[in-house]
């Protein structure tokens, strides 16, 4: 196996760009062909790679070993490590999700309205692919065949930039696919894969214009905001989830434990962990529900009323209503009723999930209207915040952005629509 | 009526960018009001600005005559004049416009889809508005009036910047819109206009990222492309629409002769104007088309075998295939049949408006696949790409970008959407 390596010299803005331009162009080729590629074609080449992937699972293993050594070569952090390891599993897990986004139905060709005008005009909005779609990610190598899989299933070429301490694992996976993508008869250049770890690569993505339709990135904090500060080609970017759970006064105590430990606790590393407790002061079980979350373990900090529900609570400085933990540690305020937390998560959240806990129906009603967030739940944990809970099959990841797509995207989200006007001779007055 | 003149010295980026932070701030105070707003009261906002603007005609005939008298100052060009000049007819435009856009359907709470899931989880997608949109737009004062409104109709607050040589006339009609919102107890604050003409305003508009949701330039190419060139903020761009009309082999000719002599020659200034014509080589009737465009006054520039038609063809070079004429300007080429015709639009077109006028279906449901153009058509002139013509009511621009809306822009592109979540308890296993 061809394993692409940095350059001994640094890659020049210039190469970078010759380098983009022509995989944009072959992206744009395959993408043209992809656009009315039926459904069955594309989802023949995802099940073609799942089963070579089934194959080779230890050709993959071997090229994952060479990237773990060089891990330990060069003193890697243990979660970076675990997200970079592969095991058999895990390989099976990347074949299932390939035959599962294959399994998924395909937006291309869906009607998304239709009408007749006055004069005869007949027009519809069909949905049609995006393009060429960028996709930046880190050190897991899954991202390779879930990301070139969803863009291809939607009717997309993809040109990838996985992480370069994965780039043995990538390029192997990625080999794979294209193999699989070529048995169906389909363009080879539909995912192509940047050839080099130099970084120069990354700048000239970004700011291929008319080459790009959008950048996905998919990674850490650091990650996103570095692609949408130098993108000028759209990014479909998934920042912070401050994600609020509001315990309302009329909740049902017993309810409003299950879902804020879970919501905190399930996973806390994932974007949809409630990182803020808001606590309504008429609230009749504030301690009990405080005391379940110390009692697992999770850290609390607190403004002054929370801190005198039990001893254990830290004081909440200013910067933690605005902070990600990621962590079994989250923030409470003691809120005056429903205008109050309104303002806080108008004044704190990151646009990404909040939600209520609740009987009184017209109280959350009014927060599901009210609250200005990509997902607003009533009476569920903020860690449904997610495509494959959510029915999309998969996810390209969660858009904080207004723009486009909001939430989990999936298939729909990496399509746009066309006006198909059909006339029977119709000239403007 | 006080009138912000240019600042004597130029502003500072710094005291732009805090102009900009105030109006930016104030504005999503207003969207947040606005979001939440019964569509009665949207309504009575714009009609109540309607009723104003008709009572106060000569006010702002009065303060347009002050804009046209600096333009005969300055020596303004006649097709610049006639864009800034208002007369009674024009202002019963503006007002009825007004009306127009609050009689239109309101996008905000339409749920787009919604589906349960298997734990019970209620989920629906909700339209909701964008939030604060800046628009930038040069010499039409109606674009005060119409752009404010069709912002604020779905649920946004607008910051506004128009052409410095029709500032009298903006502010004449952006108070009264102002004062319709006032009277119907909406925000002041949801339609703003910038109070200066110093164009480093503009500059910290495109960049305020965070405060502004999305740019909307409305103007000529060169706004649009300053605009998207310096945008930090997404901008909904309308570029350029080189526009094709392909005539098929199997096409009618008399419908061929009057669909392509609307499309190119009824407003030849307007976007959706065709500006290539593509004629196929076994289409019969090819001398007497281009003889009827030749004969309304339109100049032709074909390819060889196009000059071969009529010796008034005169030769298209490169740049033809390229061009947006606005004018009575076409390029001619003779294509081999439908897959030629789809490579010349490939390689030429704008992605605006497109058509193939044919007697054939199969050919034309290829022609309406296989085009990528925000607009595809069969049978039906190019000139009805119109948010008018399509039952939009309005437009705010017709976006040839892919991404959020694309084609002709009213309502349901100023909005985007949430997902809502209504469950009884479920927390994620």
């Amino acid at each position: 196996m061809d394993i692409p390596l940095p350059l001994a010299a640094p890659m020049s803005d210039a190469d970078a760009d010759a380098l983009i331009r022509d995989m944009g162009l072959r992206a744009r080729a395959a993408a043209t062909a992809l656009a009315t590629m039926p459904t069955a074609r594309k989802a023949e080449a995802l099940t073609r790679a799942a089963a070579l992937l089934r194959e080779r699972c230890d050709g993959v293993l071997a090229a994952n070993a060479q990237d773990m050594a060089r891990a330990d070569a060069t003193g890697m952090a243990d979660a970076m490590r675990d997200r970079l390891r592969l095991d058999p599993a895990r390989v099976e897990g990347i074949a299932a999700a390939l035959a599962a986004v294959a399994a998924l139905d395909d937006p291309v060709g869906r009607v998304i309205d239709a009408s007749e005008r006055p004069n005869g005009l007949s027009l519809s909005r069909v949905r049609v692919p995006l393009g060429v779609i960028g996709i930046i990610y880190e050190s897991r190598p899954n991202v390779t065949a879930d990301a070139g899989a969803l863009a291809l299933m939607a009717g997309n070429a993809a040109i990838l930039r996985g992480g370069s301490e994965a780039r043995a694992s990538n390029a192997a996976i990625h080999a794979i696919l294209v193999e699989g993508i070529a048995a169906a008869g389909l363009p080879r250049d539909a995912v192509q894969m940047i050839p080099t770890a130099d970084r120069a690569a990354v700048g000239a993505l970004l700011r291929a214009q008319g080459l790009v339709d959008i950048i996905v990135p998919r990674g850490g904090k650091g990650l996103v905001a570095r692609v949408q500060d130098e993108a000028r080609v759209p990014v479909l970017a998934h920042l912070d989830g401050i994600n609020h759970s509001y315990v309302h006064a009329s909740a049902d105590p017993a309810m409003a434990e299950a879902i804020v430990v879970n919501a905190k606790l399930r996973r806390t590393g994932v974007c949809g962990a409630t990182e803020t407790l808001l606590v309504d002061r008429d609230y009749p079980a504030a301690t009990a529900l405080v005391t379940a979350l110390l009692d697992a373990d999770c850290a609390l900090r607190g403004d002054g009323a929370a801190m005198a529900l039990d001893p254990r609570i830290a004081p909440a400085d200013a910067a933690d209503w605005d902070t990600e933990y990621l962590d079994a540690i989250c923030s409470v305020a003691i809120v005056d009723g429903l205008d109050d937390a309104l303002a806080h998560i108008a004044a704190h959240a990151s646009h990404h999930t909040d939600a209520i806990i609740a009987e009184d129906a017209d109280v959350a009603e009014r927060f599901l209207t009210a609250v200005d967030s990509a997902i607003v739940m009533w009476n569920a944990s903020t860690q449904f915040a997610d495509g494959g809970e959510f029915g999309l099959g998969a996810e390209i990841g969660i858009s904080t952005g207004r723009l486009h797509a909001r939430g989990p995207v999936a298939l729909e989200g990496l399509t746009t629509y066309k006006w198909v006007v059909r006339g029977t001779g119709q000239t403007r007055p």
